[in-house]
């Protein structure tokens, strides 16, 4: 019997621990690890009124004092820009895409250049299928920026989790290139 | 005791698995099945000008060669469209709206109609009660496309999950007309 | 083996349920608690073209009736706002703003005051850092209404849960104030 006994308090205690309901805090004290990481980099070339062949932005909404070729003062503010951006592995503005970049973004800020985005990544190559769903705060002049990942699709079916975005480059005020680092923290 | 061992070694083996932690993948080799179905219809009629009294939406954005009672060349892109939409059971635009859908879409490709949208069902209904958020890119192009339910409140509380859309009927560029097959994969 | 088969019983049966899988339903009898509760209050004053000092927010899109430095007819429908709100602990304007507000919202009805809306809380102090990501519909005639919270940055990595707004007070069509009541239900 006592080696049965203690079968017993081992299979009592040894159990995978069941996660907390979702009712309950999950706040954990190790570091969380993603189940998926991935980086890209997108290319935003805004519409000036020269540069139609090229551009991949445009202008859509401005405040009282904007107009649509050309970003407004006061930081922009008020400025939305609807984007169809390509989305290359490396750096190049010329690699070829493996997906876009589409949504919008507005700035929002008087003082300073932040702005605010709601967007998809849309994969359709060998290498991925679906989208991944993104919004967030994106405070323009800090070195990286989180933001969050809501949904996905295909093969990105039902994730969240976070993107840092960093800006790589800019040319003026018509071509700018993020990096995003993708940390996935539900993957289905 | 060899019974014994038989029964502790069923008992460790035929337990259910205990999910991942949130910080582990939750891949998954069977097909995920929804907690919740349910299928709807919304209808779009554009202000253009002359249908004041029956339009349901109006362009407040558009790119430097648009204006805001037509949709812009070069396939829409950049005009952005704020809509609060009836809610129906069948295709019918007539029948008894058990909701609205209300949020904005923008179109967002020079070289063929794609769009990205955002917006919520508003229920207040015997059947339905609360709201369920959706985000994600539409490229209306395709048969049926895939959004993320991003959230809900009331009857839909916390809920995640899948919209699919396909295009019911269109008449000219005013009138659409989307079926929205909504998978839910977290019901709270 | 009776007693053996009863603490064989006992241990199928008493185990903690483990949680169900996330294809599966959540539906739960008992009343959710939230992880966490915050209440704030945001403050929005709408540049009219004569507050340029003072104002945070601005209309950027409008419906083809409207103009950008008034709130447009027919309930505002189409008006597209984008802010930079103070956000304070209590209702006062002139308190010290603990973090920013920053998104945009929609008025989205002709027959009644509602708006969609998709913003950020973006907190930078000794009691907060990080970001709270929200998006639904709010019918601002009710007195209560539930939007999601669809992600978090910082001390809110990867929460979700509902924002309870209700309107503090306003003054014509220039100044409201909204107190939000977020209950997370996810917390990491």
């Amino acid at each position: 019997m006592k080696l049965i006994s203690s079968l017993i308090f081992f299979l009592l205690f040894s159990l995978p621990h069941s996660s907390p309901t979702p009712t309950k805090s999950r706040k954990r004290l190790q570091i969380h690890k993603p189940c998926k990481t991935l980086t890209f980099y997108f290319h935003d070339i805004i519409f000036n009124g020269h540069n139609s062949k090229n551009a991949t932005s445009a202008i859509v909404g401005t405040p009282p004092w904007g107009n649509t070729t050309t970003l407004a003062k006061q930081n922009h503010f008020g400025d939305l820009v609807v984007f169809d951006d390509p989305i290359t592995l490396d750096n190049n503005l010329h690699s070829h895409p493996i997906g876009r970049a589409q949504g919008f973004y507005i700035y929002d800020k008087k003082e300073i250049f932040t702005s605010w985005l709601a967007f998809s990544f849309v994969f359709n190559s060998t290498r991925h299928k679906g989208t991944i769903n993104f919004a967030g705060a994106d405070p323009l002049m800090n070195k990286t920026r989180d933001i969050s990942v809501i949904g996905g699709t295909g093969d990105f079916f039902m994730t969240r989790g976070l993107a840092t975005l960093s800006t790589d480059a800019f040319e003026g005020e018509v071509y700018f290139r993020l990096r995003v680092e993708i940390n996935l923290y539900e993957c289905w």
